[in-house]
């Protein structure tokens, strides 16, 4: 069940970025000569680090929380996450005064659980695994009657990410490509559906940890994959595709490329010391694909989408 | 030895701005309203850890080359330092594309050595005391007709600072407070000096570390103060204050505040965490001030310089 029904529409995009403009930052595009040079093209971030609850994630759950109607909204928002996610759906439902219904597995670290609670969410425990997770979340809609926002396999939340691709083609109307990380497709679908309405003549290229390589797969078989392992630093970048994601990305997206763990924590760290912003480990993936795959950008002119900035600075992976 | 042999009026300080404009970034304001909600006041900060080379420094070193005549400047710039200001000295040089000469002792890490190096300069070893410093680099000065340019107790360089706080009236026309850290005094001298003549009425405050707190004491005794110990966190601020910067501090400044390691650290996390940028411990330390003496500045619109972002990622001081 999605709150809008259909593929978004170069309309529904529009409608999508002026619905959500109350709730959410026109982040700014940052560009960096150093790593301009070291790359050998031009990039162009566009930092949802510095949106609110610090990641692109705000878009998609003010706008799936836009569209409901007024009673719907005030029996409020639902979702199981313990990431970025649950903030914006606590975040989205805060802004608009209804309540958040926020189910975490009992394993999920204190301080994710702390930042949601934050925004004034519920938090409801649940189990370890998907299955209890969902069976908690269901307990929860019934109990309430508040709407599950799915973390990506959902056209409005889609809709609401593309917004920020929006954003980054007009502000920088001459990209060539775009590169967008991809774990559940959330933001890459909704970049390459707008990429293909707005600017169809500019490639849209995902990029993924090696280690969680399914969309890499998904994108030849068709078919949603699964990963083998999940432990890869790209903690964002941890989910497969879902039956909604992938055919936008098939349809939409010219290749998807992966990258190594040590790859990703040294493109992470040069944008730590270049551009001094802090981003997360799943926001450096597209940077080490640039740099990975440095002859498919040469000369280009690059749009990267830094997906987000929360960070664990009590753990950050570059003490040598 | 300065190049500006005056205490800089107002238009020496625009000219200032326009000549080292070609050599410096126009750096952003930010603002967190997480953070002014913890403050209890607007809080503009000045983002010089966006400026070239990481540093407000930049814009020093910029004005003391730029006013050099073409047959001094081509004899490059010299100085002995192993922060900010060498790779600022650097810099500038390589940008007006001649030689640069950087003392610096045996001790310095390889890390910023290396900085330096990158930017073309000559890194030249030195005994690690004061003395041997200053004496390497005179006869650097003597061998290669190189001008020194000091860090702080320099009108050039004082002038070059003060177009930061120029650039922050010019963005935030009704600040009522400026707050900058205090170390050698270069960047508060300069930013007193522009406040005093351009808005009379704002306050300027000065930060330290209460471990190095010659600024605080010098401001009472009107003489130059010693630190027995220099060990604070905040390694920009560990210099006593010079003849030149100390009188115009006296005479401009409002009051010197001082605050404990400690919350230099909290105060540094706080702006990493809810503003998603990288700063130095120094800059910390003027929203430690903030958050301690809380009276002064509650309901305020308060301008602070955030004064750069070098911070070796490989020994953070938030691992817990």
């Amino acid at each position: 069940m999605s709150i809008l029904n259909h593929v978004p529409a170069l309309g529904d995009i529009q409608t999508a970025h002026d619905l959500i403009a109350p709730y959410v930052h026109r982040t700014p595009v940052l560009t960096s000569s150093s790593i301009d040079a070291l790359a050998g093209c031009s990039i162009y971030f566009k930092c949802e680090n510095f949106q609110k609850i610090g990641a692109f994630k705000m878009r998609g759950a003010a706008h799936a929380m836009a569209l409901l109607d007024a009673a719907a909204r005030g029996r409020g928002l639902a979702t199981h996450s313990s990431g970025n996610h649950a903030q914006a759906v606590a975040r989205a439902a805060q802004l608009a005064g209804v309540p958040a219904y926020i189910v975490m597995p009992r394993n999920a670290p204190a301080i994710k659980r702390a930042a949601t609670a934050g925004y004034g969410a519920t938090i409801i425990e649940s189990g370890n695994t998907i299955a209890e997770r969902e069976s908690k979340l269901e307990e929860v809609v019934a109990a309430y009657g508040a709407t599950f926002i799915h973390p990506y396999n959902d056209y409005a939340v889609i809709a609401g990410q593309a917004t920020a691709s929006k954003e980054l083609h007009e502000e920088v109307p001459d990209l060539e490509i775009v590169v967008a990380p991809v774990g559940g497709g959330g933001l890459l679908s909704g970049t390459a559906l707008y990429t293909h309405y707005a600017r169809p003549s500019v490639a849209v290229i995902g990029a993924e940890p090696a280690r969680v390589d399914d969309a890499f797969r998904a994108f030849k078989s068709g078919r949603i994959e699964q990963n083998e392992r999940i432990d890869t630093i790209a903690d964002g970048l941890r989910t497969t595709l879902g039956t909604r994601t992938l055919p936008l990305i098939r349809a939409h997206v010219r290749e998807i490329m992966t990258v190594e763990e040590s790859e990703i924590v040294a493109a992470m760290r040069l944008i730590w010391e270049r551009m001094k912003i802090i981003v997360e480990p799943s926001c450096a993936v597209p940077l080490a694909a640039i740099l990975r795959h440095r002859d498919a950008f040469e000369g280009r002119k690059v749009g990267v989408i830094l997906t987000g900035g929360n960070v664990d600075l009590g753990a950050l992976p570059f003490a040598m």
